[in-house]
Formats: structure tokens, C-alpha cells, sequence
């Protein structure tokens, strides 16, 4: 097998993902469900070791660059935000504590923006990861997820973002609601359905949710259409509210596979053209850009 | 002490409360949080019959007018919803079985909409008390809580009415998601704020609640000011969706004191002339007026 050199990780909320790379070429991967969410600070490297331990090479020091939530306050390691307008990497990586001799930790600061207030970790190196494979676009990114992201990018930086609550509020309303009982499977005529509706009048997000419910009870609607309904209704409502964002603009939608497609199917309805990227692809890219500011001697060597 | 004659019941989903009363005057009452969400079929007769046993008079059969969740098509009673347009009192109520001869139980139904799709139970009750409080009275009742309620009242019928998940929303954020670490207290500045962005750009809403998370982050916001925006932001997108029902007209708001005093606040800032009424004694009141619905043995004698 070939010799790893550096080890690139991604620390979600729910999630632990690592990749050992010999230069650009992955050699392992391994993930956990250790995430930040449910690790204490004590926790954190044990559950980072525990993946990577039987990787490391003797007898050298191999380099750990790491995004994700674990950049937060109150977390292992404090890692400040860099205020936008920014590059999404910083020429300097926050290096961390480490008990164990046998790697160096170092983290990417997440991005802030003063007004609107709103914060980034781990979409910057998505972003980065983008931009390292297509050098020189402008345009607009979206990354999907539990908190949406829309990012406006010019010359190789990051202009403004905003950032949706649109995944956790479906996660909410799906788990612990009242609509709970009307929903389960997917309609993808419900997605539509819904997604027009939110586009024509945003205003009555709140409405239309109750509605879910009523129709259920009056009409015995289906749980598949209601379900999509439903992430219709608030993927529409991110829509309606990011038009400034979209509008004339190119879109590149980063995001796990089902999520992307809908946000694609989305735009796609807009008339909006979207190209659509792997978040772990453009994850391992922009981890790989940022090994160019690690400390000189775990530099990869220029040839 | 006075002989009750009948019993009034308002059965929600978290809590059933009971009155006994001879005629309009109140003799007992009591109260449980035996709510609809938490029973069984089988356990609601008897929750019932826990607050009201030691009242019953000896040797004859004392009515019950029920009202609120418990009409719904999974529980005990099936009530069914009579559409509007029309009175908030039909001229019949639901007869339920009852294994206990002392009493005869006797349910309000709820109200339907059929476009778009809505539904009330229990709220048609305080509607129909407002009514015969205030005879001859047209304009908009809002109902604020849970599932807040916006009615439109002519002629004494209710000619439409709009539900919002406002209530449910807050708490599923208050309680369960991502910005319950930045939500303790209340500062009223942060209502009004919050009211104020919400109804300037009601379609922001699910940016604007990340938003709470970010303002904490970066500048350590206050948590009572963080969770009074966060009712702001709510009740604002629900008074901008509802601006057909409210504009040019007379709103009457029925609701418990704190919520409906936001509300009230609420209204204060759009220049709409507003009463508060106690939801108890519309409930109360409502319940009353069903007395002239009861089986003839039961109604009241007139004088």
C-alpha cells in the first residue's frame, strides 16, 4: 500500500469523516457517528485517533488538516472566524494541541459576516474545494443542508452569505410536530406543489404548514405528498428569500445527493442553470488547497 | 352550596377543565392536565368523571357540554366538523355514550373549511361566547396559541378563518432546535424588533431565525432579547400573512393574558384597534349558549 502523507478530516455535527492521501490520491477513508454534537471536549481526539491510529507512518509526524464544527467556542479547539469579504482559506491554518507525538493538528477557521450576522464552518472548505477545480468562476454557491448556506463568490472570494434553517426546521417539523402524523414517504408531484406555492406567496409559510394537517384530516391526503409538500413549502420559502442571490447569476449546488437533486429540481423550475458537485469531492479538494498553508515543513514539496 | 344544573368542559391537548354551574353562575370548577394528547380512549371517560364525580347530584342525570380536541376522528367522541360559512353553533350537538348513567355528555363540533383546507375544534366555542357577549358584532377574531386562528365574523356566521403552526413553531425552536442555547427570558425590545423585520420582509423568516444562533456567536447577544425576537419574528410573519383579514377592520383577540397581550402589542404597532377578552370566559360563554342546543329535557327553563 502507498505511504499516506497527510491526513484530511471532516467533523460534522453527526458525523466524523477521514481520509489518508499520498499527495492528491486517497489511500484510506473511515467515518464514525462521533460527532460534535455528542462528544465532550475529552472526547474529541481519542474519537479522531481511534479512526486513524493504525494509518500513521513510525517515526514521523503526519499532518491532520480538519474542517467542520469543531472550530466552535466551546469545542476542542478555537478556531476564529475570518470576517467576509475573504478568501475562503486564510493563509494560516489554526494549529491545535495534540497529545499524541505522532500527528499535528491543524484546523480551517470558519467564515463570519457582521450584518446580516451569520457564520460558516466547514461550508468555507467546500467553497475552497469548488474554487481550487474551477479557477477563475463567479457566480453563486448554494450547499443544502441542515443549515443552508447561498454564498456570492467574485474574484476568487467570498463576497456575502446567508444561511437558512430550512433542513432542521423539516427535521423538526417531521419529528416532533403535529404534521408528524401526516407524514412518510415522497411525492415528487408534492415537492412541486409545494414549491410553487412558497414561491408565489413566501408570506404564508406558516399557513400552509397547518394546512398539511387540515388536509390530512379533511381529505385523507397522501403521507408521500405531504411529505414533499412539506420540503416544497420551505425549500421554496429559501427561494423565494435568496432571489437576490440567484437572479441572473450561475448557481453551483453542493450538497449530499438527494438534497442536491431537489435544490437542483428547485432552480430548475426558476429557469436558474445549476451544475451540481459532490460535498465530500469538494470537501477532499479544499482540504487539499489548504495544505499549502501548513507549516513549511509539512508542505507538500513543489516538483 | 348552590345545585349545579349543568357542566361545562373544555378539553385541549394538554389540559381538561371543568365547571359546574346553575345556570350562568359558576359553582365549582377544577382542572387537570389530563389533556387529549396523553390519553387513551379508554382513559378519557374516566378522566372526565375524576373532576366531576363528587359534584353530580343524587338522582338525576346531569348534562355535559364538552368542547375542544376531544371531536377529533381518533378519539373518544367522533364529532364531525359542520363547513363554513356559518354560525359557530350549530343547532345540534354531538351525543356521546357514556357508561355512567349520572351524566349525558354532549359535544360542540368543530369547523371546517374545505379551500383552502382548515379546521378548528374548541376555538368555534370562544368564538361563539364573543358572539353572544357582543350580538350583532362584525369583524376578525384572532385566535392566538398553538395553532393560532385569524376568523372573519359577519352576520353571525364565520365566513373563513386561516390557521398558523406560530405557537407550535416557537416551541419546537425553543425546545428542540439549534438556537435553544441562545433563547432564555424575555426582553420586549427584542419583540418588537423582530415584528418589525417580519413584517418589512416576512419571505427572510427562516434566515432571520438562524440569524438568533449568529447573533449570539459573534456578539454574544442577550438570551431574553434573542427569545422575545424570536416570538417577533414569528407573530410578524403570521399578522404579514394576515393582512387581508386585519386591514381596515376591528380585530377582537381572544387568548390567555401573556400571549394575547403580544399580540395586542402587535397590532398596537400597525395601528389596528384591538379588544382582549379572557379565553376562559368565552369558552365559558360559549358553552353557555350550547345549552339551548341540548335534547329538551336538558335546556334551560325559560323564565
Amino acid at each position: 500500500m502507498t505511504k499516506l502523507d497527510w491526513i484530511a478530516a471532516d467533523w460534522g455535527q453527526s458525523h466524523l469523516r477521514v481520509w489518508g492521501l499520498a499527495g492528491h490520491s486517497v489511500v484510506q477513508s473511515a467515518q464514525s457517528g462521533h460527532g460534535m454534537a455528542q462528544l465532550s471536549r475529552a472526547e474529541m481526539e481519542p474519537a479522531l485517533l481511534e479512526l486513524i491510529e493504525d494509518w500513521l507512518p513510525e517515526g514521523q509526524v503526519t499532518p491532520v488538516i480538519l474542517c467542520g464544527m469543531l472550530g466552535g467556542a466551546k469545542d476542542w479547539i478555537e478556531a476564529s472566524y475570518r470576517p467576509v469579504p475573504c478568501a475562503p482559506l486564510g493563509k494560516a491554518l489554526v494549529q491545535a494541541e495534540s497529545r499524541d507525538l505522532r500527528v499535528s493538528l491543524h484546523v480551517v477557521p470558519g467564515l463570519k459576516q457582521t450584518t446580516p450576522p451569520d457564520v460558516m464552518r466547514g461550508e468555507e472548505t467546500q467553497i475552497a474545494g469548488f474554487m481550487a477545480l474551477n479557477p477563475d468562476w463567479d457566480g453563486v454557491i448554494c450547499l443544502p443542508g441542515t443549515h443552508s448556506k447561498w454564498a456570492h463568490i467574485s474574484a476568487g472570494e467570498v463576497v456575502s452569505f446567508q444561511t437558512f434553517l430550512t433542513g432542521e426546521m423539516f427535521a423538526l417539523l417531521s419529528e416532533h410536530s403535529t404534521l408528524r402524523h401526516s407524514l412518510g414517504g415522497w411525492d415528487e408531484a408534492g415537492f412541486a406543489q409545494g414549491f410553487d406555492e412558497s414561491m408565489e406567496r413566501p408570506e404564508r409559510l406558516m399557513a400552509r404548514l397547518f394546512s398539511i394537517r387540515a388536509q390530512t384530516l379533511l381529505h385523507g391526503q397522501d403521507t408521500g405528498y405531504a411529505r414533499a409538500r412539506l420540503s416544497g413549502l420551505l425549500v421554496g420559502a429559501e427561494l423565494a428569500a435568496t432571489k437576490p442571490y440567484w437572479l441572473g447569476q450561475r448557481v453551483a449546488v453542493i450538497g449530499a445527493k438527494d438534497v442536491a437533486q431537489a435544490y437542483a429540481t428547485a432552480c430548475a423550475r426558476l429557469s436558474v442553470p445549476v451544475t451540481l458537485h459532490d460535498m465530500a469531492d469538494m470537501t477532499l479538494a479544499g482540504l487539499g488547497a489548504a495544505r499549502a498553508y501548513l507549516p513549511q515543513q509539512h508542505r507538500p514539496q513543489a516538483h
